[in-house]
Order: structure tokens, then C-alpha cells, then sequence
């Protein structure tokens, strides 16, 4: 079969391969579309997870059931499918201590385009396939479906992660598609004041769409002093960490409150140590709590998200700026996700109408 | 001064009292705007809380400060406030230990037209202020801000109570003021699908406004029964109880997953027990978790709520049917609540514009 | 094979069956040890779960792997091995959703002697081996280790449900085997002061052992009053039930204070309703909460418990009244379960040594 | 009145004072007995909190009751109590959320011998006293009841920041008296396998008194090597850090698994950054949390611990090493406490009998 891959560090393009196997457990889907994602352009360009050889990429798609393992019993072939980008073994200790995205090991739940071949092929192994697929509602756009792989369900982790409460006062760091989401949940999950903090005006028109109430531009000063004084010295209860890089968590400290918390869901790609700043983290006694953590997946996960979709408490498609069609135009929609455009949020192609 | 009082059970009327005294650490305000609520009328006219004796009513309201004491430092005559309907003692255990609702006893923090005179008078003493006042946001509607005493708490408490989370199908039972207000809640919490239960048009409509995905008319068939139909024989992930009767327990155990959670904010009036039904509630083994709780109270409390006003992530104004002014109007709105005509949801008296 | 099982309703002896067969996730065992729980008496001489042809009892077990299928990966043949009485699916919604328990359909976790052969066999057939089993720690006294299956994870489970904090008062009903694991695992969450409640003096004796502070005898007077008299009418923080019936729910509302909360880990086999009485519960505002339910099983879960009997935290074997060596002993371990003599708390079978 | 003071950096020695003045909710006592800790000599000799003058020293006592003002209902002239190191405000929003240790600012429930004078003193004031005051229990002995301020509630904090489960592995750093209140509390709360960490003899001895398991000598070989090697490479589930400096976190953050908890209770007095480790804190996304922050104090608290002491469950005199008697040996204490002798875990002053 035909499958877009890295290469080896450096360089993407068009490979053959062998169609997977499938397991007992297993099922095998033929996308029906797929989405590239940064960390896609992190892994290939940047060596983001380190060297790899002819690994086909992608972790976000919906697809169809070409065949399932003897021991799949709730999806059969023809069957549309949503998929998580993490797709964790449930019987592993880690799933039962509720980390399922680290079955395995750290971070092991994330397989596509990492343990294994990704998604940009034409065919694609799902393990623990009863655990890991659900039905896609009926009438769902493919492209939308996408966003349920990753960046809703990544973003979404963030106002968990954030413990976001009613009325709380949030700060949300870097709204690529991810902050957009991780925008959403935040309004989703009742709090007041949501302060975005970026510099693309894309992104703050969309963020308003999506629930943010305040707008803050770091190249214009620096983010927390804008913060301190949107809020009257006070604060924020929450922040949520969804781009930048490692200072970031220097800032957040200044501006969060005793008892506040930090959710991240920023893969943080280089450096030694994150830094937190003893006097601001009150001397480690000021219950500023750190969280950061890989998105859970799995079926239960994806029929809640999709639940919000089909019921108009969310609509992802604001994000789609750039629909592709056909199989082929893969390779396109990762040279945009390459060279962001001013004008691009995130890019789908569909491969099937 | 004046206030309009239950005089024994079943009689209500104008009353002349001392006006109350000031300790070191109270507040005694004037209210600018007050609201009845249907436990006034099941105070004076069904003896809920037993017998009382020209007890001013009330517990709704949003006032001026006139005076504090010598303990009260964030606040001074002429501020303009909001209370809530529980004002605990916040150095008590109960508060300690995350219940200031039962500050200094069981349902203890209730308090106006209780344990001391309501909020229909001309002057009005707040226990310890610094807890359980706050400044009213600029601009703050008198009417709206009303909502903040019980209405809103009260309602967000039933999806504390409730615990929803992303896409969670729920049901909540009952679409009164306080109903609404947890169907509000809901849809802020991030519910995927919202099935309330009612057979009022009016409800209905303000309910959809609100965030209600699914109507369900008692009067057509049994709930539960549409309830299952509705989801497939799936159930509810969560149940609220906002209104009804205590047979509602049952109803909702029979729509319950295991692993679920029933929120009740119903007062419940009548009757010696609430019976749980042995088989539904999995021999008490299913996981199905009850909570019934008294609105929280509090200055924080109070802000948190106001900033999703403020912010316009919720408008309490749509559930304000009658609009009265004057403070010799209280009458005639209680005399609205308990006969509660088919255009009624919530009545404000506005004492001063 | 031989098996020990009910033949009908009020009957059971020994049968032939033929062995389990060995799917792609499953593991076959050969029993070391067995033990009888009072649920195999209610299940076939009071028809608990309803009538039943041919079924091997049992539920309560250690052994030895002698199969394993092609996805079991962390056991082979020859491991001795622990396995919790409910054996989950784990890529289930409900466990997905933190309810394992419930995999299937309520309660459907439990799989032994109830939707398929118990362990009362020469072979026993466990799904999900990944997931159910775990390796017993060197050195374990096979009778301990079933102790592992269900005594010790109902009884900890209790303690999970309740809630228990540091200093707390808590009152333990019934202090049966699963009422004295409850008893010691409340003791190792740090209660202050615990309670139990029985008649029996083995039991008392016990209790102590495992960490009980206070005796109530509830032939000598009726409980609740006895409780309230030891805290002064401050009443408990928390209660666990453990045993008795469905009166039971009244008792512990009366002592529980406001914010309390109630565990129940008690099969509640008759009756129609379980009955909260109204006042006590605070008119449903008291935040006086209810859960109940069955045992979460698992590897992780086998694991962690048995690390405390592996450090020395609890010694489970002070329970095993009756120690029986042989297969064929099992029918006199059930008449002893039967028939509980007065010197029993439970009896084990050790089949091989 | 005398009390002994820091007088300024590098400078401690006795002054006189005036006698504190009693508002309308506080209390004056007069210390039975008082405990130095490693924070009064960080204070004085290292300006840990910044410069003070003829600031009276101390946290750590427990007191008879002299005076109390016109809203204190609680507690009467002749009352022995109980009074934590930390006395918030429980009327201020931060208690309202949970973190009353930070009402009216980041530590600042933190008053004696900070904010105002110490309980080095022949009288010492206490705000909110029906906050923060507890009875004492009846024949406490003096010595053990100041352990009640800071040793055993920040000890029993780690515990709860770390969030320990049943069957946990825990490493704890640093065994000091906080790490072995700290120890107890993991014990007290159910951990399966309890590692501590440090150099000296007494503390291990202890420390295995207290439930301790395993011991690390970090001077043997690096603490994050043996740590793995006693776990077979798996980690630990949750790390307490009580002691020790900032380079503890990227050990901590080596031997913890992905899902693990780090609860520190280590005051950090110097350096401008803790570094936490990328690679080993999984880019944040392993869901390793970090949670720090000062002890709870309150009547409720202070309650639920003297409990455990009351009934048996702990027994904190195990670390009393130095006991003297009058006031005036609190300069010998202080200066035990500056020199820490080998034999030395902590010291007591009892004032009188």
C-alpha cells in the first residue's frame, strides 16, 4: 500500500509498504480523512522523537472498517469510525490506575507516527480496536471527525487538567488549534473570564467565537503585566499552557493566584529543565499546582466528544481553514502545516466524500 | 421599621420591628431589590419549617450597606451588595470542612426568615459580611442581581451535586427557576446532552434558551420510559432533581447508568422516607451516587457567579417574568408566587431604580 | 473435569464438566486455594441471583497457570498467580469510565458463579488475563492469598467509598470477614476513632486486632443511641455497612453528620425499596451522601493490596478461622459457611501446598 | 511582658513587649509549653523571611486561655488549647476556596512570628479564635500536644499533597521531624512500601518506628539509583519531599511513574529556579504532578489530628529527644535547635506542668 512518511529525519515523502496485520484484537480502516498535525512537522523536520525510517505519519483521521480480529465484537467491516490519536492498551496497569495514555510506559499510548505507521496511509491498524473506535455519529462531516483525534480531545484535556470551576478567571497561553480548543472547553466548562494570550489576529477573532473575553498581545507588552492589570492585581485562578515555550511556566506562576493550577498540554521539544521561579511558586508552599499530561483517548472518550458536536455545543469546523481533497493532496496539507500561512488555523484533506 | 412577615402559619402581612443591631462583625443593608420564592410560600402558608411568628420573609435580595461593624473592613455604608441566601459562620467547623452550608448545624447557614428575620424589610442584618457580602459589578441589573441569592447557587450547586463532565447525558428533573438555572449550569458545564423534564410550555422554551437539547412532558408518558427511549436503553450518566416529588428517586434510578450520580436540590417537604428502589440501585452495588446539598453561600462564591453574568456567559433576566416596584409591592409578588399563573417564573420587586 | 456446584436452587454437589476452553485473552488455572464466601450460600440456597442448572460455585481462589492465549503476554504456564473475584473487560465503556466493575452491563464485572463457572474446579477460566491477573507475591501463604479475591477488596473498598480522612469517627456496620477488612483498611486511611458494630464476640475481638476503637453491641441497646452517647450527639463523620439490612440506611443517617458520608459495600438481597428516612437526611439538603458498590478487581488493584500483606501493613490470615487441605474439603468448607458456628469468621481450602 | 525575640538578622535574645490587646474575635493565651523549629533559626540567623526587629519568636505551642473577646462563644479563660503555627482568616476568600493557609495573600495565614509576634512569649494573640483554637484533650501530655502545630500537620499534609493510596510506593526525602510526621501520615494512610530517604542513624530508627520499610543513605550512592533499584526499575508511585534542596525535584521526578504525585512540604529558601527535568517529567505530558504548599491549620484540623494521638494511632513523642522545663530554657532550646546535635530530633520546653 501507499503511505506518506518520514523518510528518515529531514525528509518526508511517498512510500510503498506491506498492508498490516490484524490480531485478534485488531481492526484494519482505510481513512476516509486525515489531518497533519505540528507535532507531524516536529517529528519529520525537527527529529521531534528522534530518528525513524520510512514510519508512515499521521495520528489524526476517520476511517472505515475493512476488517476486524476474531475478538471484535462491536465493529465490523463498513462500519465508520472515529479514532483517537493515543490508542492505549485498557488492560495495562497504567489504564487501570486511570493513565491509559501511558499504557506501556511514559507516553507509550501514543502509537500512530511514533511505535508505529501513522495514519497517512491507506490503510491503518487500530489495536485493542474495542476499546479504541467508535461509531461516527451518522451525518458527521469527515473533516470535522478529524478534530476529534487530537485537538479536541488534547485541548479539552487542558480545561481538565486546569480543574477549570465556574466563574474561575483563566489565562490560556498560545491559541494554535489546540488553545482554540482548550478556549472552548474552558467556555464549555462555565468560566468567566478567559484571557488568550497570543499575537495572530486570526487567532483572537476565532477565540472570541469560541468564548474568550479578553485579548492579550505579547508583542505588544509583556503578557503578565497585561494580565495583573486586566485583572486589578488579582490574578487568575487558572492558566492553561497550549504553545510558547518553557518561560511560559515562569510567567503563569506570576500571574496565578495561591491555590491556583496549571494544566499543560504543550509538548515542550528543547531544553534541560523547565524552570519554575522559587519566589512566585511562593517558596513551594503556595499550592500552585502543576499539571501537564497526553490526552486520554478511547471509545468512551470519543463518544462523549462527538456527543457535544452532534448536539451544536461546539462546532470545530471554525478551525478548518484549508479543505483538501483526495488522497494525494496529503502531501500538500503537510507543506501548509509546514509553512503556516497567516491565513491557515488547520488544514483537512478528505479522501472520501 | 417595616417588613411584610409570616404572623403564624397560613397568614402573612405588614409588620413593624426594631431595626436590627450591628455586632462587630455585621452588616446591615438596605435592600434594593428583592425576589419571593416558593419557599416563602411553603414557609407561611404549608408550615415547612415549622411554626414562626412575625418573621419577616424573604432570602432573596441585593442591597446597600448603612452600616458595619467594627470588624468589617471591605465594606462601608453606601456599597452596594449581593447576599446570598445562606450566610454561614465561616470560622465554624462545618465551613472547615467544606460545609459552611451547615454552619453551626444541619442546614444552620439558612439563616434570613429562619432563624432571624428575611430580607422583606426595610433594614436587613448580614452575619459575618466580610464572608458573605460582595460588591455588586458595575451596572449589575437590581433584578438580575436578585438571581444571585438562591436561583443561580442554588441551580449550580445541582451540577456540582450532579458532577457533570464533557458530554455527559443528563436528566434533570423539574424546570422551575431553580431548574433552569441547573440546566444553565449544565450546558456551562459542559454537558453533551440535556433532557429535562417538565410539563410546562413556558419551561420548556426558557429551558431550550438555556441549553436543553431533549424535552420530555411527564404528562404524555412516564419519564423514565421516554427518558429510555430517548437513549437508546443507554440511561443518563447523571440525574438532577429540581423540583417533584420524592417517587422522582425511583424514576431516576431506573434511568441511571452504574457508575452515575444523582444531584438533588429539591427540598424535600413530605413524607417519612425516600425510598430507593432495592433492584434498580443494583442491590447498592451499581455505583449510583446520591448527593442532595444546600446551596453553598459566600463573598467568593457570590463574585464567581457574578462574573458569568458579567461576562455574559449566562442572563438570569430571561427567567424574570414580572417586574413590580416599590417596596409595597412585596405583597402583591408573593401573592404572584403562590399562585403561580402560567406566564410566572421568577417575580423582582425593585425597591429603588 | 470435577466441579463443585449448584445444581439447583437449595441443592448443590459435585458434578462432570468438561474444561474451560482458552481464548486468545484468556488464561486457564489450576485452583491452589479456595474459600468460601457468604455469597455462595445466598446464591444457591436463597436463589440470590435466581436459579441456576450445573454451575461451578465459587469466587474466592489462588492458582496456578496451566494455559494461557496468543495475547497473553506477561504470564505463562507454571505462574502462580492472584485473581480478584469480578474480573472486568477492560476495554469497556465502564471501565474506560473508572467503573470496571460494571463492564457489560451493571454489576456484569462479576463473572464467577454468576454468568459463568466459579472456581470450585479443577480448571478455572479467567478472561482478560492481561488485565485480571497478577503475580503472587514469593513466599504467600495460599490461604491469605485468597483473601486477595474478595474480602480485602470489598472491605478497602468500603474505606474508599466512605471516604475515610485523617481523624475521622467512623462507624462500621457489620463486622463479618468483609466488615473487619473494612475495619482494618479504615484504620490504614488514618480514622481516628472507629466503631464497630456487631454481637458477636470473635468478632469484637478481632475488630480490635484490626484497629476498631469502640465496641457497640446493638443486642444491648439500639445503636444509634449507643453511637451518639460515645461522640457526645456530635454523631459520626462517616459510616460504612458492612452487613445487616435495609434498616440499616436509617440508622446511619441518624448518626451521620451533615457532609458525611455513607459506604456501603452490603449485597442488599430482599425487599423492595431501601428507605432514607426524610428529616434525618435533612430533607435531601444535608450533603449527606450515599454510595454503594461492588469491588473494583484487577491486576494494578491485586497488586497494590497485596503489597501491604507483602510490608507487613495487615495480616489477613487472623481471619482464617478453619484451615481445610484436600479438593474434596470444599464441600465441607461451604456446609461450614453454611452452617457458621460460632468459632468461624473463614474458613479456606488449601488444595495443594 | 518578656518574650524571646529575633532582634534583628543574626540576632536573637530576650526583650520586653507590651501585652497583646484582645479585638472582639481573638484570644490571649499564656504558653504551657513551646517547640523551637529549624524555620525560627532559618528566620533569625539566615533572614529567611527578611529583616525583623524585636520580633518575638516561635509557632510551635499549645496554651491556657486568658482573655477572649465579646464573639468568642467557644472558649473561656482557663481553657487549655490547641493552636496550629498557621491562623487564617476564615472569612476570607482564600479560605472560602479551600486555601485558608493563603487568606489575605500568598503564606500569609502564616502570622506568628512573621506577620506579628511568636508564641515565644508570656502571652501570645491568636486571631478568629473559634477558628483557630481547639480544646484540648484531657491529660495530653503538654509536650506532645505542641507537636499538634506544625510538625504533625505539615507532616500529614506531604501525605495528602501527594495524595497516597492503598498499596502505594512512596519516597520520601528527608526525615527530619516533618519527614517522619510525614512517614507516620503515608503509613497512616495506607501506602504499601514506604522508602525514606537520608544520612542519619536516629532518623532511619525512627522512621521504621513510624512505618518506614526501606532506607536510602544518600550518602551510599545517589538516592535516585537505589530508589530504582529497589523498585526493580518500576518507580515509585508518589515522592513527599520534607527536606533537602531544590535538585531533590529532578530526583524526584527520575524515580516517579508517569501518573505519579510529588507533594512537597520543604520550605525553598534560596536559588532563583527549581529545575524540573524534561526529558524525565515527559516533555509535561506524563502526567506527573506537582503539588506544594503550607499546612492547613484551624479548630477542625487540629481536632481531627489530636485524635489520632487521643486514640492510639500515633504516637508523636517518639520524637521528642530533648525535653527541658521553664520558660526561660526556650534561649537553650533555640540554640539546641541552631547547633542539632546527632542526638537531637526535636526539642520541647515545657513551661509548666
Amino acid at each position: 500500500m501507499k503511505g506518506y512518511a518520514m523518510k528518515r529525519i529531514g525528509e518526508a515523502g511517498w512510500i510503498e509498504k506491506d498492508r498490516p496485520k490484524c490480531g485478534p484484537n485488531d481492526a484494519i480502516l482505510r481513512p476516509l480523512a486525515v489531518a497533519p498535525c505540528t507535532s507531524d512537522i516536529h517529528t519529520v523536520y525537527e527529529g521531534g522523537i528522534g530518528e525513524r525510517h520510512d514510519m508512515i505519519l499521521g495520528h489524526e483521521f476517520c476511517g472505515e472498517v475493512v476488517e476486524v480480529g476474531s475478538e471484535v465484537k462491536s465493529f465490523k467491516p463498513g462500519d465508520k469510525v472515529l479514532v483517537a490519536a493515543i490508542t492505549p492498551e485498557w488492560n495495562s496497569r497504567e489504564a487501570q490506575a486511570g493513565y491509559s495514555m501511558h499504557s506501556g510506559g511514559m507516553l507509550a499510548g501514543w502509537k500512530f507516527s511514533n511505535i508505529k505507521d501513522g495514519v497517512f496511509g491507506e490503510f491503518v491498524h487500530v489495536n485493542d480496536a474495542e476499546g479504541n473506535l467508535a461509531h461516527m455519529p451518522e451525518g458527521m462531516d469527515y473533516g470535522v471527525a478529524c478534530m476529534l483525534s487530537d485537538m479536541m480531545p488534547t485541548g479539552f484535556h487542558a480545561a481538565e487538567l486546569a480543574d477549570i470551576q465556574f466563574g474561575d478567571v483563566v489565562a490560556i497561553f498560545g491559541i494554535g488549534p489546540v488553545g482554540l480548543m482548550a478556549t472552548a472547553a474552558t467556555n464549555l466548562k462555565g468560566a468567566g473570564r478567559i484571557i488568550v494570550v497570543d499575537s495572530r489576529e486570526l487567532a483572537f477573532k476565532v477565540a472570541k467565537e469560541y468564548g474568550a473575553t479578553d485579548i492579550v498581545d505579547f508583542k505588544v507588552a509583556p503578557s503578565d503585566e497585561q494580565i495583573m492589570k486586566l485583572t486589578n492585581n488579582e490574578g487568575v485562578d487558572k492558566v492553561i499552557i497550549a504553545g510558547g515555550d518553557q518561560s511560559l511556566f515562569a510567567t503563569a506562576m506570576k500571574v496565578l493566584k495561591p491555590g491556583g493550577k496549571i494544566g499543560n498540554v504543550n509538548y515542550l521539544g528543547t531544553g534541560e529543565f523547565i524552570k519554575i521561579p522559587r519566589v512566585e511558586w511562593g517558596t513551594g508552599m503556595a499550592h500552585k499546582q502543576i499539571f501537564g499530561g497526553l490526552m486520554p483517548g478511547g471509545r468512551l472518550r470519543l463518544e462523549k466528544l462527538a456527543r457535544l458536536i452532534t448536539y451544536g455545543k461546539i462546532d470545530p469546523s471554525k478551525m478548518i481553514t484549508h479543505r483538501l481533497e483526495g488522497f494525494d493532496k496529503i502531501e500538500e496539507a503537510v507543506r501548509l502545516m509546514k509553512e503556516k500561512p497567516a491565513n491557515l488555523i488547520k488544514p483537512v484533506v478528505i479522501i472520501e466524500k
